[in-house]
């Protein structure tokens, strides 16, 4: 059976400087397909070390994914380590340099004349173009083994990654079992108060396997499903998905990439509301959420980031009395705010945050992480208080209450009809 | 001179289900004392390759340091990789049992059987008492190779890194040296043209060693500073931390952690200017990239996401004709919003942002990764157009924007005379 060494390259990563998640992600994607990653390596920018580093995963793999040392610079080295290593002499490759070429002349910025070397690759070896960025990847295949060397920036490893590794693992009959990992994404409650409401799931040597994973208070479960193809692997994983969603119902968000901007989208497609944002607190990250998704300009309005107190009566006509009497830390002000940013934006539903995301600003009756979140709709306007916890940082403060806003607005698009 | 290993042991940390950071923490604090990391592994739980991986660190490390593995579990073979590289039995130690079993009886805890094992040690090894949970570590040297295993629960590997293995370290006469890193972050260039104005910086041999790392288009120089003490190491690294500074100038951010954010905060606060936004294509992100900064509330009054284009006329008095005659996405529109917002909030200065984010709504005209800025001062509105180009993904092109803009108002800003 085929089996699978990654190798990091870069001094900054052996050192710590960096930490290296290319390797975990890609373990995690061969491993969907079939193929088990049985070691890491991490080497520094030095010759002599990636060379040896080669020879060794070499001698325990019959695949090697190489990640970094790809740039123009000095220190980029996997070009001739690789060369070294096949003991082969490198040669320019036209088409590369012209891809090269264009992606500079497309972004209007000069070609420096090191990013030539960019365009040599060993003798037999194979260009895999980089769509997204200037290094050109390499596959190779010497002794059995084969190299595929991809950009350590994440994004472009990722896109060469499924457009020209796997291609050429399936042309070679290799990663064609398909395992499935089915994520599903909930939001309200804790990791513990979840994993207590479901023993029967992760019991081990459960078929499939359920894990539990937190990442930024949405809770997840990570069901694995195996089979001879992807939909085999999927109806594997069925039943349990049913059984979750069911078991926890509101709470559920969406399954894979979808958490809460995701689900808010779902629900204001399928109701065609309209929102707008009122944010003190968050300062623009709950509008940050929503506009990073495709699509979604027909429902999203926009938002104000009233940070200062008269931005909060300009924008929002929250009355100047109103926050001297009490203060922009307040439920009054929250449902003011969005009552202000549902009639200015002439939006069917306004979420707003006011709250002290601290670390300083924290007194006694309004501690930091006390937030409040106001919602209005055409029944009206409420307020809700958060207390996230004086001990936690100012990024998870506005983390935590900008999910907890999103969180409100899907649950108050979820009690409308759909638009048709 | 002594270099190091890490061996990350761990089916779910290879097979990329978790993220390992054990040895970026360890290379990191080994690297602060002047014992250089050359190399990572990460292995799965299978004796054999736990072996294999042990004679290729002692084949190219002096120290080698392990982590994971010590648990109770069948999945935990540490102790019996290290004992079968070493060609010695395992035997228990009484006072490591003793430990244990005190352990679980201050949480109140029955010690299962299994836990008995961690009492096992390879013979000629000695144990590492754990503080901080169950488990021990080992402390081992054999055919000239020091090994130091610690649990993988990054809170106990770190205490028993800092109170065990360090004074042996010490005892040893290794890492005695003190090594800083300085990172100096600079925005407005590509890396390689950086590259390219610094020769004589990145020159291999140079004292000290300057590198050239890049994350999301802000460019860092990493100085790498040696001496008998902390102060002796930053001292060397100086000079060249001034010449960078010389020679970059006004492409200079600051140093460490500082990147565009901070460095229009911090002129922001020389200048006392006040700040305004105005976001379209980047939603938000450049007002949450300001309000994520502790301390910023007197300098930035708000901003405005102005998605939709009634909203671009409503809150920033954009005219209607305006967006009908040159479109949303025009200098004249980046021109208007800015101005707009710098009038209602009351702002010394305003930026916004107009372009299509992508990946759909492109035309030929106006293609995905177009990105118009506008500037508002109180010497009038300017505009600046970018090409993000039509192959980044949403997020690069929001980030991209959004950093530019972040510098526009930098550079403004330095245009200015202190407050004082």
């Amino acid at each position: 059976m085929l089996k699978a060494e990654t190798l990091a390259i870069g001094t900054e990563l052996v050192s710590g400087q960096s930490l290296d998640t290319n390797s975990q992600w890609l373990a995690r994607e061969l491993g969907a397909i079939g193929i088990p990653t049985l070691f890491h390596q991490t080497v520094c920018d030095q010759l002599e070390e990636n060379v040896s580093a080669l020879r060794i995963a070499a001698g325990r793999a019959g695949l090697v994914l190489l990640t970094g040392g790809l740039g123009p610079t000095r220190d980029d080295l996997t070009r001739d380590a690789l060369a070294a290593y096949a003991g082969v002499p490198l040669r320019e490759d036209p088409a590369s340099l012209e891809a090269i070429r264009a992606m500079f002349a497309r972004r209007n910025r000069p070609m420096a004349d090191r990013n030539r070397v960019q365009a040599l690759f060993p003798e037999g070896a194979e260009p895999l173009p980089n769509r997204v960025g200037t290094a050109p990847g390499i596959w190779m295949e010497h002794g059995g083994v084969a190299f595929a060397c991809m950009p350590g920036i994440p994004s472009e490893m990722r896109v060469m990654f499924f457009e020209q590794v796997v291609p050429r693992l399936k042309a070679r009959s290799w990663g064609t079992r398909s395992i499935v990992f089915r994520k599903i994404n909930m939001f309200g409650r804790g990791e513990s108060e979840i994993e207590a409401m479901s023993p029967d799931l992760t019991a081990r040597d459960r078929v499939p396997e359920v894990g539990i994973t937190a990442h930024q208070a949405t809770i997840s479960f990570r069901i694995r499903g195996e089979g001879d193809t992807p939909e085999e692997a999927l109806a594997q994983t069925e039943p349990t998905a049913a059984l979750i969603r069911e078991r926890f119902g509101d709470l559920i968000l969406g399954e894979g990439a979808e958490d809460l901007p995701e689900a808010v989208f779902a629900e204001l497609r399928r109701t065609g509301a309209t929102l707008a944002t009122a944010e003190s607190c968050t300062g623009g990250l709950v509008a940050q959420m929503i506009t990073a998704l495709v699509g979604v300009s027909p429902y999203f309005l926009g938002g104000v980031v009233s940070y200062a107190n008269s931005a909060k009566a300009a924008f929002l006509d929250v009355p100047v009395e109103m926050l001297d009497a009490h203060g922009a830390v307040s439920p009054e002000v929250a449902e003011a705010m969005a009552a202000g940013a549902r009639r200015r934006f002439g939006a069917d539903l306004a979420i707003s945050t006011t709250g002290v995301a601290g670390p300083t600003g924290g007194t006694p009756e309004k501690p930091v992480g006390l937030v409040y979140l106001g919602l209005a709709t055409e029944a009206g306007t409420q307020s809700r208080r958060l207390e996230i916890g004086p001990e936690q940082p100012r990024d998870i403060i506005q983390h935590r209450a900008a999910k907890n806003a999103l969180n409100w607005v899907r649950l108050a698009l979820r009690e409308r009809p759909g638009k048709d």
